[in-house]
């Protein structure tokens, strides 16, 4: 790449992080950040976990399980069948090498560390060299309001209930005590371009959008501003959106998400398999975003820097 | 055994750990109740570690390592070697299967129950029908007073570095809020014969026995209070006993440890090897008390019981 912009790339799990690994492929690390949601984040068994945190970590340093696209490549599950040897059933899978994760988590968490500074420690670790920010270090919960259910928490909706559960609303809670951090305000300040990874608009993206002052400072910025799909021929390649969206009664296109993002965003791309589709934006395009191979999570990623570096100055 | 007493057993990990094993045996479950040390209990990576109460619960569940004597056979240590990975050094094997333990006990901790709660859930699920309970519910720390290292903690003293320090002194850290359970009273006042396992008296059976008002309570009873010796011919079976005797510069014999505990007891048991030593107490006799073997637990724990069935009336 022949451009070393500073990029900012909010994510959530599995898709967001395939693009963040592309990404840090062809960037040094002090041009890359990556923004996560933590609406995911929730007590299990006394551990604070951090789904989303975890996937983006895993994926960057190479250690994930790259059948699942999260968890760590073979792991085993000993403590948990120790677990129910101790008469409990648990129902969300903690590997044995992830847990160390899990507990050093927790440690510093009870320590008094900000999620921001554990997460640093855990990505410089294991050799991270770009920066992993949580979405906000005050913890956030996504709930799910279900008619079968009620409200669940949301590993319950999305782990525990496989997300069949059908969605009547989403609630963020503690959202509104929730502060942009110095770290995010600096990567975004410092910023060439602000990406929005294929993940879930709903569940990963607009926890991060609503935290206070996020949408603000991202805005501020006279710079490109990119989602990439995370809807494919009206199908998500992994996990509840288009379902999702169909609960919701939205219709089932890329559209649809642009207009989700609104003013937040000013470019667009779809996926080369929607050609038909435009979005009211300065900039859009399509690509193969498709990313089932570490080569193509490059290509997408040189792609789309190739791309926004060849738009019309703002 | 054609007598069927209440026994209160005191004991601190592995060798009260084999005598509990052999009573259990010959006992019906509601017959035994253990009571064991927490002064070695502590925190460690946020989880509250009870390393005599596990090796209590491992051995009466008949999952405990046989090697070792403590930890549970076959465990594993894929956590610890995932903890290096992030840049931690472990000095505390935590095996896992044994972090199940470890991480359930913290999760009802810090939900507010009490070590004794914790202690009957856990030994329930394993299938103990004996009452295996904590010397009190209220954190107690052992600290070991070195001339090279100054005060440590009992597990950086004992794991750390691995009982070698010499020890000036033994303080017990928070004993004066500590209290004696209802479960302890209830189980003291119930009992025909109180016994103290052949664990280290200065490290184990102290710690219990200064428990505000547990001397008083055991020694209101007037039934046979006898213990087991951890000194087998001038030498400890394991651990520092022995060690320990020499640093305080007190002669090592087992009548050290007889005047040691004082008016707690009225029984002693020497082993078989060292017929010379005799106590100037009520009851004392010789046995093999060296139980390196399951059929060696049972047998001591039938000589005693039968040996005392046959004192004349206290």
């Amino acid at each position: 790449l022949d451009w070393k912009p500073n990029v900012v790339l909010l994510v959530g799990g599995v898709g967001g992080a395939k693009l963040a690994y592309g990404l840090e492929k062809i960037l040094s690390p002090e041009q890359l950040t990556v923004i996560v949601n933590t609406g995911d984040d929730f007590w299990h068994y006394g551990l604070r976990i951090c789904p989303d945190l975890d996937t983006i970590t895993y994926t960057l340093s190479g250690l994930v399980d790259t059948v699942n696209g999260w968890g760590l490549a073979g792991d085993t599950t000993i403590t948990l069948d120790a677990l129910r040897r101790l008469g409990e059933t648990p129902w969300f899978r903690l590997g044995d090498q992830d847990l160390a994760t899990h507990i050093l988590r927790t440690q510093w968490w009870h320590e008094g560390c900000s999620l921001t500074e554990i997460t640093g420690r855990l990505t410089s670790a294991l050799g991270i060299g770009c920066a992993v920010l949580p979405m906000t270090d005050v913890p956030v919960a996504t709930m799910i309001a279900t008619r079968e259910h009620g409200e669940l928490p949301f590993q319950v909706y999305f782990v525990k209930n496989r997300w069949q559960p059908v969605i009547q609303s989403i609630r963020l809670d503690g959202i509104e005590r929730a502060r942009v951090t110095p770290e995010i305000v600096r990567a975004v300040r410092a910023a060439d371009v602000i990406l929005i990874g294929p993940s879930n608009p709903w569940l990963s993206i607009n926890p991060i959008l609503s935290v206070p002052g996020m949408r603000e400072l991202l805005t501020a910025r006279q710079i490109p501003r990119v989602a990439v799909t995370p809807i494919i021929n009206g199908k998500a390649v992994k996990g509840p959106t288009a379902k999702i969206m169909q609960e919701l009664s939205l219709p089932l296109t890329a559209e649809t998400v642009v207009d989700y993002y609104g003013e937040v965003i000013n470019g667009f791309v779809f996926d080369e398999r929607d050609q038909n589709l435009r979005a009211s934006l300065p900039y859009s395009a399509s690509m193969d975003t498709l990313m089932d191979s570490d080569e193509k999570r490059l290509a997408l990623a040189r792609n789309l820097l190739e791309w926004i570096r060849d738009w019309k100055r703002l």
